[in-house]
C-alpha cells in the first residue's frame, strides 16, 4: 500500500522538495517491487508524482521490467546501499533494503531528466558514515531568554508546543522526508542542556517521544533522546547518580527497556555531561568513560548507542590566568580515556577545539583517540555565523574539516575517521523552516556530506538550486550561486580576523563586541594589546595546544612563519606589523578584508535584487530583508573591527579609507 | 481615636523604626492635642511606645500641659510645619496641622533622650521642598528579563503581586510609616515605563490604586500614578493622543475626573514621553510643554500635579558621530521650553545629564529655567553604584548635587532652585526592604535631605545610624559609620575612573565592561585609544557641552587646567599623561585609585567582621554576604580597567604592581 505523501501546513516552503523536481519521474512509467513500510513510502512518493504528472506506477513482480522507464526494486537483506543504472530505455535502482529504495528514489529526482537519458552501468551509493545526525536544542518549555529553542534563528521547536509534543504531527512528517532526502537517518528531538520539564521525556513522558519516531519511522529516520546524567536522582529518586552504583546501573537498565518497549527502533541516548553546568561523573570521581558505558550497558540489549559529547572544559576560566587554554580541554580530557569506551559509546566531538567559530583548526581530538567510535559534530545552526540572518553557507567549512588529515597527508581524513556526522539543526517551526531561506542550503549540504564527506560541496549546492528552484532557469541558478558560493568567507572576513575567533556581543552572540569575551570566565581570549594580538598556543612558548597535534601539523601550526594566515591568531601572538604570507601586515590585512567583506555584501544584495521576478515573491522578499540586515551588521563589524585596532594600534589605514 | 501601628509580617526588618528607638518617648507621660485622621496616627504611635515601656498618653484637652514630659499639639490651619521647645521640665511640639504634628513625633523619636532633657527655646521646622517623592518603578506584570521592578534589586513590588495590587496591605502601611519618619510625602507607585497591563491602571484598575492610596494616607504620603501618553489611544480607542486635539482633551478630563472620584487626594501623574522609545507630543509636531500642560488642565480643577520627565535624548546615536552629545539633550529640549508650562506642570530633571552614574557634574538645565517648576531627580536604587550588593552610601554625591550653585557662589543652590526632590526607589519586598540591609541608609537620607538639603549628610548618616541599631553602642556606630561614610568615593574609585562614566556590562549594568557601550546608540563613549581618554565637550573644540552651564562654571568646565579632577574626563580627552591637579598622571591616577579602591573594600570587610554579635545576627550575616560579592566584583572591576588601560597605553605601573 502506497504511505500517502505528508502534507505540510498551508504557506510552509517545500524546500527542496518542490512538486517541480518531482516533474522528470512523475511523467514516466514506474515499477515497483519490494514490500515493506519504507517501499510504501516509496510507493506512496512515487504515486503522487504519477498523479501529477500523468505518469504510471505498478507495484508487484510486474510484467516485465522492459516495459518501464524506471525500475525501483529491493533485492537484498536490508540496508542503505542501492546501485543505480540505465540499459535499454530502463533506469533501474536496486537496493539492498527499504532504505537504500527511499535514498535511491531521491537519488532519481536529484538527477531530474538525467535520470532517463543515455546508458550507464549500474553504479553503487553507499553512506560513507552509518549515523547522520541532527540534534535539535529544542526545548518543550519556552525559556523566557532563550526562547524554545536554544541558539534557534528559525522560531519554535517542530516537535513541541504548548508544552507538550504537538498533537499536529504533518509538519513532522513532512520534516522527515526533506531530511531522508539529503540523506540524514537519525534526530535528536531535544537539547542537550536537558532541563526538569525535559527530563521527564525519558519516562513518564516517553509517549510523546514514541509520536514523534512513528512519524519522522516512515522516512528512515530513528529518533534519539537527550537525557540528563542525574536521571536516576531527579526521575529515580536515588540518592546518587554514581555510574558505578548498582542501583544506578539497575535503573538506568529499567527505564530503557521501558524506552524501548514504547519505541522498538529507539536510537538512544545523548548526553552532556560535566559541561557548562550540566551534571556529570566527575561529581563522583568516575570518569567520562564510567559515565557513558553506564548508559552503553543499558542500551547495548537493544542497537541502541550513547552519544557522549566531549564538550568538556572549565567554563569558570580566570581571564588573567594564561596557562589555562579551553582549546586544549578536550583533548586532555579524552585522549586519556582512549580504548575505555564500549562498542556501543560513541564520543561525540565538535570539529574544532572552541565552539563552532567562523575559523577554527580541526580538533586534535580526532585523530587521536583510534580505539574510540567518534562522531564529528558541526552546527548548522548559525549561532556564529550570522544567525540566519546572514547568508552563510557552511559547506566550504565542513569539506575542509571533513577532508582535514590529521596524521598528515599519507593519514586518513576526518570523514575516514569519523564514523558518523552530527549536525546542530538549523530548523524550526518557521515558514522557511530555517529562518533564512536560503539556510536551507546548509541544512542540505549536511545531509549529503555527511552521506559522501569527500564530496565537492560546491556541486552539492548546485543540487541544492536546482532542486529548489526547480525548474531552474540559468540567472536563477547562476545568481544564488553567486550569493552562495563565497558566503562563508565574505562573512569571515568582516568578522573576527585571522582565527582569532569570537569578539560577538555576550549571551546572545549576535553583533560584534570585540572585549565582549576578553575578561570573561568563558576562556575566549585575543590579548589584543597596542602592540599585537592573538594567543600563543606553541608548545615552545605558549600554551601547548599546538603540540596536541601529530606531525607535521604539530609544527606546521608550532611556527608563525609556517602557520597558514586564517589561523594564525589562533596559534601565535604577534606584532601588528607582522607580515602575512599574503604579503600583508597584520594590522593591514584587519582593514582590507573588512573593508572588503562589506563589499562583498553589497554585491550580494545588487545580485540578489537582480533575481526578483525569477522565483516565489515571498521567498525573495524574505531573503531580500535579512540582506538588508546583514548589511546593516556587516558595516557594523566592519566599522567596530577597524576603530577598535586603529585606536589600539594607532596604525592608519594603507590606503587612506575612512575609519570611525 | 487611635490609629493602630501596621504590623509588618513576621521576618520583615523593623529598618529606622525599632522599638528600641521609642523607648525614650514611651516611658513618658504624654498628652495629644487635636484631631483628625494624623493626629490619630500620632496617637496610635504614642500609645504602642507607651504600652511597651510603660509610659502613659492622655488625647484631649488635658488637665494642665505642666504635668506631661511631652506635649504635642495642633495649632493651625493646616501644614507640615512644626516647632518643638522644651521648658519647664516640658517638651512640646507644636504644629500647624496633623502632618506637622506627625513629622513632629518623628523629630522627637530622633532626638531620643535628649529630647527630654535641658531647656531650649522653640525651633520652628519645615520643610525646604513641599514635594518629597519617591518614584517607584514597579510593574504589575513580572518582565520575563527585567523582573518586577525595573531596576529593582530588593525583590519583587511591596504594592503589586501575583497580577494585582495586593490584597495584604500592611507592609504598605509599614512603608508609609517608614517613608513619614524619613519626611517623604508622595509615592508615584508603577514604572515610568508604562506598559500595557499597567496602563490601565489609570481607567478600570484604578480601583486597586485607590486600596493603596488608602494604605498611605494615614502617614500623610499621597500617592501618584505614572500613565502613558497614548491612553487616549490605548484606553480610549482614540485615533490620535495628539495634546491639541479637543477630544484628547476631553478624555484626560473625564479619566482624570473619575481618578478624583476614587481618590480624593491624588497627587497627579508621572510621564516618561519620548524617551527610550516611550510615546510623546513630538508623533504631533507638539512640543513637551504641550504635552505637558495637556494633563496640567485636566489635573487643574483638583489640585493635582503633572510630574513631566527631561529624560529626553536620542538613544539610537550613531557612535561614528562625535558631535552629538547625549549630555546636551536635556538643556537643548528644554530651555526654548520655559515659560510655558502650567502652572501645575513639573519639570522632573535627573541630578545630572547622562544617566545616574557614580560621578556626574550638575545638569546644566536646573539653573537654566527659571520660570519652570522644577523636581530634581536622583537614583537611590543603585542601578549604576552596586545593585545593593555593594554598601554605596549616596548621602554626599546627593548633598554635593544638593549644594551645587549654577549660576556661581553668590546664586542659589540647587536645593533651593528646586521645588521638589524625587528618588526612584531602591524599595522592595525584601525582608530587609532594600536588598543590602545598609542601603537603607539611601533611603532615609534621601528623605531627609529633600526635607532639609543643605543638611551635612553625615549628621544624617549618624542619625539613620543611632535609630536602626538602637539602642546603639559606640563600637556599633563608630563601625557602621566607617564602612558607609566614605562608601561612595570608595566605589568611584575601583569602577569607570574621573567622572568618565558608564564601562559597564550592557543591558543588566553590573561589573565592568570598559567598552561595553562604547560602540552603542545609547551615546555613552570615552573614546579611549592608545594616547588618551575621555570626552570634548569643551565649546572651543569640542560638543560645546560645556558651555550650557552659566559662569563661572562654563569657564570652570571649559579648561583642562580648570576642571575638577573628578569630572576631567567628562569634559576632556586627555593624553595618559595629562598631569592631575592631584600631581598624578591620568594613567597613574586609574591604577592608584583602583589599587585603592580594592584595598578600602577590604578594609570594610574585616571592620564589618568585627561587628559580628553586636547586632541582629541576620542583619549582620545579610551584609557580610554582600560584601563578599562587592570585594570580588570591586577586584574584577581593578583589575579589568587596569588591564585595559595597560594594554591600551602600554605605560607601566609606577609602583610595580601587578596588572594582569
Amino acid at each position: 500500500m502506497p504511505l500517502p505523501v505528508p502534507v505540510p501546513p498551508d504557506g510552509v516552503d517545500p524546500a527542496w522538495l518542490p512538486p517541480a523536481a518531482f516533474r522528470p519521474l512523475g511523467s514516466r512509467r514506474i515499477l515497483i517491487r519490494g514490500s515493506g513500510p519504507l517501499v510504501d513510502t516509496v510507493h506512496g512518493e512515487v504515486a503522487e508524482a504519477c498523479a501529477r504528472s500523468e505518469g504510471r506506477v505498478v507495484r508487484g513482480p510486474g510484467p516485465g521490467a522492459a516495459a518501464f522507464d524506471l525500475v525501483l526494486e529491493v533485492d537484498g537483506v536490508g540496508g542503505e546501499t542501492f546501485t543505480c543504472g540505465r540499459r535499454d530505455g530502463t533506469t533501474t535502482v536496486t537496493a539492498l533494503g527499504g532504505a537504500g529504495l527511499l535514498y535511491g528514489l531521491f537519488h532519481v529526482v536529484r538527477l531530474g531528466e538525467e535520470a532517463f537519458s543515455g546508458e550507464w552501468a549500474p553504479e553503487t551509493h553507499r553512506p560513507a558514515l552509518a549515523l547522520r545526525m541532527l540534534d535539535h536544542w529544542d526545548n518543550v518549555a519556552v525559556h523566557p531568554v532563550m526562547g524554545q529553542v536554544e541558539r534557534g534563528y528559525a522560531g519554535g521547536s517542530l516537535f513541541w508546543a504548548d508544552g507538550r509534543a504537538r498533537g499536529d504531527l504533518d509538519r513532522v512528517r513532512s520534516y522527515g522526508r526533506l531530511l531522508a532526502a539529503c540523506g540524514i537517518n537519525a534526530v535528536a528531538v531535544n537539547n542537550v542542556n536537558v532541563h526538569e520539564t525535559e527530563a521527564h521525556l525519558l519516562t513518564d513522558r516517553i509517549g510523546e517521544v514514541a509520536a514523534i519516531a512513528a512519524a519522522l519511522r516512515p522516512y528512515g529516520i530513528r529518533t534519539h533522546l537527550s537525557v540528563t546524567f542525574a536521571a536516576p536522582m531527579v526521575l529515580g529518586g536515588l540518592p546518587t547518580a554514581d555510574p558505578l552504583d548498582p542501583a544506578v546501573r539497575a535503573w538506568w537498565a529499567e527505564a530503557t527497556r521501558r524506552v524501548y518497549e514504547e519505541i522498538g527502533d529507539f536510537g538512544g541516548y545523548v548526553v552532556k555531561a560535566d559541561s557548562e553546568g550540566q551534571p556529570g561523573p566527575f561529581a563522583y570521581g568516575r570518569s567520562h568513560a564510567d559515565g557513558a558505558n553506564l548508559l552503553a550497558a543499558a542500551l547495548e540489549p537493544y542497537g541502541g548507542t550513547v552519544h557522549w559529547r566531549a564538550f568538556v572544559y572549565d567554563h569558570h576560566q580566570d581571564w588573567r590566568d594564561r596557562t589555562t587554554d579551553r582549546a586544549r580541554a578536550a583533548y586532555d580530557h579524552f585522549v586519556p580515556l582512549d580504548g575505555e569506551f564500549a562498542a556501543n559509546a560513541v564520543l561525540q566531538v565538535k570539529h574544532g577545539p572552541m565552539d563552532f567559530q567562523v575559523r577554527e583548526p580541526v580538533s586534535p581530538l580526532i585523530g587521536a583517540v583510534p580505539r574510540t567510535r567518534l562522531a564529528v559534530e558541526v552546527q548548522a545552526t548559525q549561532e556564529y555565523t550570522g544567525q540566519q540572518r546572514h547568508a552563510c553557507w557552511l559547506g566550504p567549512m565542513w569539506s575542509e574539516v571533513l577532508r582535514f588529515r590529521p596524521q598528515g597527508p599519507e593519514g586518513p581524513s576526518v570523514g575516514e575517521l569519523a564514523e558518523e556526522l552530527v549536525a546542530v539543526s538549523n530548523a524550526g517551526d518557521d515558514p522557511f523552516w530555517t529562518g533564512h531561506p536560503l539556510a536551507q542550503a546548509n541544512l542540505y549540504t549536511f545531509g549529503r556530506l555527511a552521506w559522501e564527506p569527500g564530496a565537492d560541496p560546491h556541486r552539492l549546492l548546485d543540487e541544492w538550486i536546482g532542486l529548489t528552484f526547480a525548474p531552474v532557469a540559468r540567472p536563477t541558478a547562476d545568481g544564488v550561486r553567486a550569493v552562495l558560493d563565497g558566503s562563508w568567507r565574505t562573512y569571515e572576513k568582516y568578522t573576527a580576523p585571522l582565527g582569532v575567533g569570537f569578539m560577538v556581543q555576550p549571551g546572545h552572540h549576535y553583533g560584534p563586541s570585540v572585549d565582549g569575551y576578553e575578561y570573561s570566565p568563558w576562556g575566549t581570549y585575543h590579548f589584543a594589546d597596542r602592540d599585537g594580538i592573538g594567543v600563543d598556543r606553541s608548545a615552545a612558548t605558549g600554551t601547548g595546544y599546538a603540540a596536541q597535534y601529530a606531525k607535521p601539523w604539530s609544527q606546521t601550526y608550532e611556527s608563525p612563519e609556517t602557520c597558514p594566515d586564517e589561523l594564525l591568531l589562533f596559534f601565535h601572538h604577534v606584532p601588528y606589523g607582522h607580515v602575512l604570507h599574503s604579503g600583508r601586515t597584520v594590522i593591514q590585512h584587519i582593514y582590507d578584508s573588512h573593508f572588503e567583506g562589506v563589499e562583498e555584501v553589497e554585491e550580494a544584495v545588487r545580485m540578489w535584487a537582480s533575481l526578483a521576478g525569477l522565483m516565489d515573491p515571498a521567498r525573495h522578499a524574505r531573503v531580500a530583508e535579512r540582506y538588508e540586515e546583514q548589511l546593516r551588521s556587516a558595516r557594523e563589524w566592519r566599522d567596530q573591527i577597524n576603530s577598535y585596532f586603529f585606536r589600539k594600534s594607532g596604525v592608519p589605514d594603507e590606503r587612506g579609507r575612512r575609519i570611525c
